[in-house]
């Protein structure tokens, strides 16, 4: 049987890993930590851990020359280094990360060794393009045009997790949600260029009714422009990419924004102070007879709003200690982590959703196409399942010969997608696609 | 077998004649719409349905004469007609409704005729003294005092079923629900009455989160200050009761409030209109530019909060005709039942939790008992089940020779609730009782 290298035992290895093992492939997973490796494979015969530092270049290349593909969970600012090594020894390489520039260039040293180099193949990035691409095609064949794409993505708690006012929570640092809260984002709407700063990206969402799913928020997600390029949108004058959060959630982070709570700038002034104390601070209130009343004045609130309920639910109203960080940002992020934070009995919910404007001729038709997928009861996440399991799935066709590329890809061709999608709906990873005639 | 006469046939009785239907008492179901009565007891041999208008005293009179106990589940104006007709032929009569005072009058009459006229034995009110006092006399029994008692009830969409952006979905009219908010409200705190104005019922709200169940805003139910005789409470500080609903609901339906929408005075002005136009009106903009952002400048809200894209959502924005009303609450009431129904398909939620503050000598202690009770599947609602069934289980009770009393009451003894309590129990209609020592 053939050999599989994973790099990584992270949140989301298990269901790759397991995948794996059970089609009895001899999988070698090499971690940092090597005790998360060795309780990803245990009780199985065919499974090695192994302690790695990725920064043992000597080792990671007798890891990648004994194996017959590798996939990289790393970090991806270690996926090029890996992808040499794949090159230099002709192993293929499966990670589900964005390609970086660098990663672009090496499409041609790929394709020269006959390797394959296939990214963005997990949730978002990954599901999301190979079903968008699934119906973009069956338009087409059908001599139609997509005019209009709109992609929506959320990762939340599953219903009977989401017991907090924020109707949400963490699974890890919620540094990196914080931080995403910051970004500019850049879409096509009705042939026009929309740019969202950073700073308006709370400002700038819509309530959204996703059939089977709820009413949910969508703001921006990033630069949607390049996506015209990489799904061969050519006829579309609208094209989407958002965040799926519950109701609330972008009024409340845009508020959280304008008290300064996204600030990373580093402070020597808080040292030994209190929330209590920093929210005086933030306002420029020396001292204050009744600080939710101040600081929903500063924000234009009032008192009894449903924001400031939960500034003081989170426990930015109480004097305690101020955590050992040295901005803003983190101390907030702290207060999310204690207070938004994933138990380990909670399951979580992944939410999918395009939405297609197909013009044939001169009828319309929109066209639905939506995930719903919830963490399984003492089981893996829905995050988890749907982030590893296409990786997992590519890497067996791959070396089974099912598919048959090479060069730096994506999952955007029916080669990759169509087998991929229909395994991942056997595992209950299912789509439902919808049609609606267009007024 | 006894006979049982049920008045009314509406949405809560089904629960209730199966039961009685099931325990092979002869059931007479008299409704005004015939065929609602027909349905109840379709496929009971043991089931009679008859057409009443309650106005035939005649008729009435008969069928009280022929029973042994009567349930009235009709409008409560009714139930002090009945409770006369069941003095004078010495039946037993039960209504899940509050005693009025014309009801209390009975009091001394129904004890001369030796017969049992058991009030409030549904939900909210009934589940909820039965759990309370169950508690209270604990505490007692242990030698403790409660000195403080905090209680909250709400009807919700089950979870799977909460949907739309306002977390609230309405099984009936939304007029009631409208119209309790511009109730007044008053508790005890701390041993302060408070008195809260109508205009400010949804500015003092909390955040609660209840273990089990979640995070939901609770507000002022009515006035707390009765309960401290009902319930014996004479050491207690804090005698509280509250409504939950969803995050957010709250402050959206005081700025619904602020824009007048709970106003129910005759308007003659509105004919022909639209609610855009209506909303023009409400916020004196003869025209505007820009609707959201002048109603959100009128609110002192900002557009991209999350009022205003509530607003928008529910149809307050659209340029659709009004309703043939005459007010603008009926207007509001029209498009919230629009907007926000239960379909067939949906389930819902009752929660209903008490919170106790019980001292034993120096000793505090903190006691909640919770009821979280879901629709079941194309079967009966929470809503149904938990207003029918505690009386059907009385009636059983009381036909049996299990509860012997004679008079007005509502179900504060152990006598009644302990069964009725044991039996809902068995039913999965189920109490969780918490204990914490206080800090």
């Amino acid at each position: 049987m053939k050999n599989v290298l994973v790099l990584g035992a992270g949140l989301v290895s298990r269901p790759l890993v397991h995948y794996l093992l059970q089609k009895e492939y001899h999988v070698k997973v090499a971690s940092r930590t090597v005790s998360k490796a060795e309780a990803l494979i245990k009780g199985f015969k065919n499974g090695v851990a192994e302690a790695l530092n990725v920064n043992d270049e000597a080792r990671l290349e007798t890891l990648v020359k004994e194996c017959d593909l590798a996939i990289s969970l790393l970090p991806y600012t270690h996926h090029v280094q890996v992808a040499n090594l794949c090159i230099q020894y002709r192993k293929h390489l499966i990670t589900t990360s964005y390609v970086s520039k660098a990663m672009q260039e090496l499409h041609q040293p790929a394709k020269a060794a006959g390797i394959l180099i296939l990214n963005e193949i997990g949730l978002d990035p990954g599901i999301d393009h190979m079903s968008a691409m699934k119906i973009i095609h069956e338009v087409e064949k059908k001599g139609g045009k997509v005019v209009s794409f709109r992609s929506y993505c959320g990762g939340l708690p599953a219903l009977q997790s989401n017991t907090n006012p924020f109707g949400y929570k963490f699974s890890w640092s919620p540094r990196g949600v914080v931080m995403a809260g910051r970004n500019n984002g850049q879409f096509l709407q009705g042939g026009e260029v929309i740019f969202i700063p950073g700073r308006d990206l709370f400002k700038n969402y819509e309530l959204l009714t996703i059939e089977g799913a709820g009413t949910f928020e969508g703001y921006t997600n990033r630069d949607a422009l390049p996506y015209k390029a990489l799904y061969g949108l050519k006829d579309a004058h609208t094209i989407f990419r958002g965040t799926l959060r519950n109701i609330g959630w972008c009024y409340t982070m845009k508020k959280a924004q304008e008290l300064g709570l996204f600030d990373d700038s580093p402070r020597e002034d808080l040292k030994g102070l209190t929330y209590l104390d920093l929210m005086h601070k933030l306002i420029g209130a020396e001292d204050s007879y009744d600080i939710q009343e101040e600081t929903a004045l500063f924000l234009g609130l009032e008192k009894h709003s449903t924001v400031i309920k939960k500034f003081q639910w989170l426990g930015l109203f109480d004097a305690e200690l101020l955590p050992n960080e040295n901005n803003v940002m983190d101390m907030f992020a702290a207060l999310l982590l204690k207070k938004l934070s994933m138990d380990k009995d909670d399951l979580d919910l992944i939410v999918l959703h395009h939405e297609f404007i197909a013009r044939y001729g001169k009828k319309e038709e929109r066209i639905t196409s939506t995930l719903v997928d919830t963490g399984i009861p003492k089981g893996d996440s829905a995050m988890s399942r749907t982030v590893s399991l296409p990786a997992a799935i590519a890497a067996n066709l791959i070396l089974r010969g099912k598919i048959r590329m090479a060069g730096v890809h994506i999952p955007v061709q029916p080669e990759i997608y169509e087998p991929v999608l229909k395994e991942l709906e056997s595992m209950g990873v299912k789509f439902v696609e919808r049609t609606y005639p267009v007024k």
